[in-house]
Parts: structure tokens; sequence; C-alpha cells
């Protein structure tokens, strides 16, 4: 095992916007050192080098995966680049955090993650809600809902404008098919995982509204066994309602709220928490007993940026399950994208 | 025209304990005098009578429907019971207030309501939600969502315990054949057509639990007409997750949410609006701007046998709408329990 190195150099691979959260949290994880980005031309990767605070630009994601000096690369790149760059990049050695949607589809995302495990490199997804450290709360307090969850709801949406439907990449079939599945639908399908702890056997979903051939409003009905019988998550994602980021979680004794489970505040992350409401008195009155759960401050993105750069410079054992996740959440969207295209009928999940 | 009486006199028939929460309303309505019991022993009557403060018993519901000072009738009945009596209140000359689910099915409402028509009687389910100030706020409020509302979100579910199952009439498929579906899934159904102004014209819904032959935990998605495409509603109802009475409704611009829609708070009901939160800078931060209002004092039960009440002693004119919307529930609960039974397929709604 080599040396850990006190800092994870960090390469970007494409200058989109999305990245310049993921560069300021580089510059904010004292384990984490932003050194170079890639762009398909040297002058827009030099104008973003200069404009966040990186040292050197690269005129092309080549020359970016060649310089020796950079550990781990994020790649913000449209989804239907990230197969060949992620495994260009763990076949030069580098760790691999993606954007999400992983890729087009679940067997090029087996393709990226065994690149990387043959390779010895982190791959993860970028979702950090998932380094907030309400998600440990969330996860601790589950038991006081009951036996196991059965009942996720969540909804992620918001109202893309003019621009975003002409300009966006999250409007274009060539290289974002997956549409709001992909880039929203995502987040859902990852808390309804690790709420139910495993892969749900069958999915049935709907697009109910299309931008050409991209899907910009759809839902999904995931269906998880359970010890008592079935249990269930129901998503909507969409790109044409009002900003909306919740779930709810159920079991049996409780259910838990989150407001803004997807980007979670800094300072007052919450989770409302429901164990003793109930009816009474034949229906008379209804008392709601809620509780606020709020987690310690936690900006999400420096703990995700921290976490890899841990897993990066070898301070912790690479962790797999990173990988086995997205490749879980890309099955469940295909099963979603399936399911849509015959109108909602049922699309079984191998185990 | 006969002379507007001071008060409308009520008659209940079926001392079931939901009527207690109305008598209670009797008692307060300064237009409504609790007058009457009937229950199927002159006994249990009288308990009830005394108990709760009425002055005649009735040891069968004929004597009831004969008692020549009862205006109105309340009937609380099981549900399977409700065709035969209100068509019998009705033939008697009163004005009927009865129990949601209305009937098993739509054909029974329709003779219901036809027979209220006939003897010139007012019908209206007891939705009290509806007659929260709330829901005028609701209406008005409405515009500032967009053109139109085309995304309502509900669920209303508690948690029955084991006598519940076993001895509550919901739980009892010769008297409540509909589940959870009439008896919480009407609430969800009756905001989704108040607030889409309409009737949908196809549902799909599954039955996720059964107790017995009876739905116990049911989602369904309702697929409205509208301006620029399908509008959209998601109900969920069940009787084994915890209380939750929750309604997100959505527009172009803007969602309201109700915590309590169908229970609401008597002296601090809000409305949690949301018009312009919206991710900001390329997803770096997201503003969340709630506007929470909040609606005058109103006790809903007290409204609604108010309003009622006003109808009855001819203060105001009989308002056959309240039949109409009974009508469009129950022709929804129907193609529910139609889709269900078909794994979810898309059951039409003829207009």
């Amino acid at each position: 095992m080599t040396d850990v190195a006190s800092s994870c150099r960090w390469g970007i691979l494409g200058a989109a916007s999305i990245a310049r959260k993921n560069v300021r949290a580089m510059h904010l994880a004292d384990n984490a050192t932003p050194l170079a980005i890639a762009s398909r031309t040297f002058e827009k990767a030099a104008a973003f080098a200069a404009e966040h605070g990186l040292d050197r630009a690269h005129g092309s994601y080549e020359a970016l995966l060649e310089d020796p000096d950079v550990d781990a690369v994020y790649v913000p790149l449209p989804t239907t680049l990230h197969r060949e760059w992620t495994i260009r990049a763990a076949e030069a050695g580098k760790h691999v955090l993606c954007e999400k949607p992983v890729a087009a589809n679940a067997s090029d995302v087996e393709a990226m993650i065994e690149a990387c495990r043959d390779a010895g490199v982190q791959f993860m997804d970028g979702l950090m809600f998932m380094h907030h450290a309400r998600m440990r709360r969330v996860e601790s307090t589950l038991q006081r809902l009951g036996p196991e969850p059965d009942l996720v709801t969540s909804r992620f949406s918001f109202r893309g404008d003019a621009a975003f439907f002409e300009n966006n990449i999250r409007g274009n079939a060539d290289t974002e098919p997956l549409g709001c599945v992909g880039d929203l639908g995502w987040y859902c399908i990852r808390i309804a995982l690790e709420v139910m702890g495993g892969m749900p056997d069958s999915v049935r979903a709907r697009h109910h509204r299309l931008h050409g051939a991209i899907p910009i409003h759809s839902s999904a009905e995931l269906d998880f066994p359970g010890r008592d019988g079935v249990r269930h998550a129901f998503i909507q994602c969409s790109f044409v309602h009002p900003l909306a980021q919740w779930v709810e979680i159920c079991g049996a004794e409780g259910s838990m709220r989150l407001d803004d489970f997807v980007i979670g505040s800094p300072t007052e992350a919450v989770i409302q928490l429901e164990t003793e409401s109930r009816l009474t008195e034949q229906d008379l009155v209804h008392e709601r007993r809620l509780e606020r759960l709020v987690t310690e401050d936690c900006v999400q993105e420096v703990e995700m940026i921290r976490r890899f750069s841990d897993l990066a410079r070898g301070a912790l054992p690479l962790e797999p399950i990173w990988g086995v996740r997205s490749h879980e959440t890309q099955r469940i969207v295909d099963a979603i994208m399936s399911s849509a295209s015959v109108d909602g009928a049922r699309v079984p999940i191998a185990p």
C-alpha cells in the first residue's frame, strides 16, 4: 500500500457550471486540493481556472488524465460521456467522482465500476446529500418508525425556464436521454434504496410530459419485498413544477419528513419526526406531536469531497459500496424508462 | 316557499361514535337544534340521548323518520345502509346529511340524490373540511400558483389497532366494502376535484394491502384534462400507516401545502405557500421562501352544521352542487376499485 498523502489533488473533467460547487468544496476541505481543470479548449479551461482558483488548465481531457499530479477526477460531463471518460480515468490510475446520472444505462455503469475495480481506484457518484450528517441521523432514527420502514414518498422538482430547455444539457436527448428521471429521480431512488435497505423487485412508471424525446415529468412506484409483505416507494420528478425536494418515510409506528433532503441546509437541517400523533376519542380531535431533530452544521458537498479525498489519498480503504449503489440506482432508472415506454406496466427487477 | 324556521331540528340515524362530533356541533351552531336520536333499541338510543343532550330517543329508524318535528337527519350508519335510509328519509321530507363514503357505488348515489331532488330536500355528504374557512383561502390563493393547478398529491392515513380491525365497521366487507378508499381516499379525491375544477378522465389504482376482501392501503393516480396537457393527482390512503393528512397543490408558479387538510386546526389552520423558492446560481444554493397563511379561527364541523341548517330551514336556497360532488367522488371511488381489481390498468371515466 502506498503512503497516505496529506491531500487529494483534484482534476475537473469539463468546465460545467455544476463543477463550481464542488471546486468550492475542494477549497474548503482540508484534505483536498483543487489542482487542474480540463476543457475542450485551453481558453475555456484557463478562464475557469482563473475564476475558481485552480493552478493548471488543460486544453483536452486527455491532457488532464496524463497529468501525473492529479490523484482524482471529478466528472461533470454530459451523461453519455461518463462511460468513456470514467474508464479512461480509471485506466490512467485516477479515482473517479462522477456526476449523476452515472450513465445512460446499467450495463455502462457495470463497465465503469469494473474498470475502477480493476484499476484499484475509488468510484462514487456525486450525490452530496448522502454525505450530510443528517443522513446518519435518519439511519439511526429509522428504528423509531417500527420494525422496518415500508412507505417512502418523495418528490424532487424544479421549474426550468425557456433557457433551461433550449440550452441546458438536461434538455438534450443526445447527452441526457434520461431527462428528469436521471437528473432528479436519481435522488428519490437513492434515498428509497438507503431507507429500504435493498432493491425493489418491480417498478411501474409513467412519463407525464415529454420535451422532444426526453421525460420532463415522471412518476414511479417501486415495490420492495418486506418481512410483512410488499413495501412501497412513490417517486415524482419534474422539470416543470416549482422547487420541491421532500421525502417522507413511514413505518408502522411513525414517520419522518425532510423538507429539503436533496440540498440540505448547512446550518439547520431538520428531520420532522412523528411517532405519537394519532386520532383520539373517535376522531373528535387529533393530536399532532412533532419532534424537530436538528442536525449539527454540515456543508454536504464539503463532506462528500472530504470523504472521497480520504479514500483517494489512502487514509481510508476503498469503499466498493458506492459503485454498488450507483449500479442499483441505474438499474431502477432503466426499469422506470422501460415501464414508462409501455404505459406503466409492471417491470420486474432480477435479484 | 315555507317560512324560514329559526333553527333546524336534527335527528340522528344511528348511535355511531362518529355522530358525537356532529351532535356537539349541533349544540354549538346557533341555527341548529339536536333533537332526536334513533337506534335499533330504545335503550341504546335513550343512553345516547342522555349522554349527548338530546330530548328524544327513538327505538327504530322508522320512528325517527315519522317524527314530524325532525327537519333534517344525519346518517352515520354503515355505508351499505346509506342508500335505503337516505331515500326513506327524503321520502319522509327530511333533509339528509350523509356520512362518507356516500354509498357502495355510484348508481346508489344517483338513486339517493334523485330521491332528495324529487322530495325537494338538501343532500350533502359529511366532509367537514370543505366547510373550513381555510378552503375559501385555498380557492382564492390558487391563482397565485399559475394559470391552473396541475399536480395534487395527498395522503390520508391512520393506524388502526387490533380492535379497529376486529370491531370497527370500517374493517367489515359487508358494511364497508370500500375500505380505506371509501373512508380515507374520499377526502383525497374530493380535494383533488375541488382544486382541479372538474372530473378526471381516467384512473389507475392499486390496493397494496387487503384485510380479508377490503383494501386497507391503496394508492391511485387520477389524470385530469388541462389547458396545457394532462394534469395529475396522486392519492395514498391507508389504515396501516401513521397519522398523516396532507395535501400539496402545485401549479406552474408555486405550490401550497396543508399539513392537516382533513381535520384542520380550529385555531391555527395554515397554508404553506411557496411561490418564490428556486434553485439559484446553478444550484449553488437554493432559496426557500415560505409564506404562512393562517386562517381565522374556525371549527369546521360547526360550520358544516351551520351551513346545512341554513339550507334545511330555508334561509338559503337548496344547493344541488353537494350531491353532484358526492356523485363525482363516488364515481372516482368506483374507478379506483375497478382499476385495482385489474392490477392498476387504466380505467376511463366517461364525461
